[in-house]
């Protein structure tokens, strides 16, 4: 798996250099947990208002129980994500962003305000794909 | 699994308004294929210059031929990126973003940018965590 690489701008101190395109660097797993439906969705909500955990999995269409808890509990490592325990009876339990989970929110908020904005642009080309390619619809390499 | 959605903001029309947290809307669809760690990396490496498959293949570490073929297929059908062939001997293929893609990707770099600017923080964070969580890893619902 250890493939030589010939880009131009191959680096020669590669985590330092190549940031999240290298799988060793610590930044790829961050997009791993960050780069995701889930993860996406999750910083979505929370982008919103701080909110329960049955509230998160109602309102994100089609997660499970236990991936929306995987996937808070790498968000809550990351320093993403906290979590807040009243202590009522049951203990009331609720997600929010951390100040560092707001500026990543930020972004992520603009990459799905642009989907949601571009999602009729990107349905016609496939149209136009699935038109076009009827015959031979996988582009090789 | 169709489970009633008890949000404040629960909507009428749910495709139109509720958008990628909506697993039956097409923005879903188009998140799923920006939202993975293939497809951002690859709109990251076309954000910078256009580029042919093994230089893609060799600067996103950890992609499989079978993977980026995949994610490049998507993502041409979607509208995002273009597959260019020159009539040469061998025929000489390279990708670049099309003008709605190169919207996106402006997006996309943003995020790897705050990840990469942030990894350090994040880390930390993560540290801070295991220290905390030793007995007690898996924080629950």
């Amino acid at each position: 798996m250890a493939r030589t690489r010939t880009t131009a701008n191959a680096p020669t101190t590669r985590a330092a250099v190549r940031g999240p395109f290298d799988e060793d660097c610590p930044s790829r797993v961050v997009l791993n947990h960050v780069a995701n439906r889930w993860g996406t969705l999750i910083l979505t909500c929370l982008h919103s208002q701080p909110m329960r955990f049955h509230a998160l999995r109602d309102t994100i269409g089609g997660i499970s129980e236990k991936m929306l808890s995987q996937n808070l509990r790498l968000l809550i490592r990351d320093g993403l994500v906290q979590r807040d325990v009243e202590p009522t009876t049951p203990p009331k339990v609720t997600y929010s962003l951390t100040p560092l989970g707001k500026e990543l929110a930020d972004h992520v908020q603009a990459l799905v305000d642009w989907i949601t904005a571009r999602t009729d642009a990107i349905v016609a080309a496939q149209r136009r794909y699935d038109a076009q390619n009827t015959t031979n619809p996988t582009p090789d390499a």
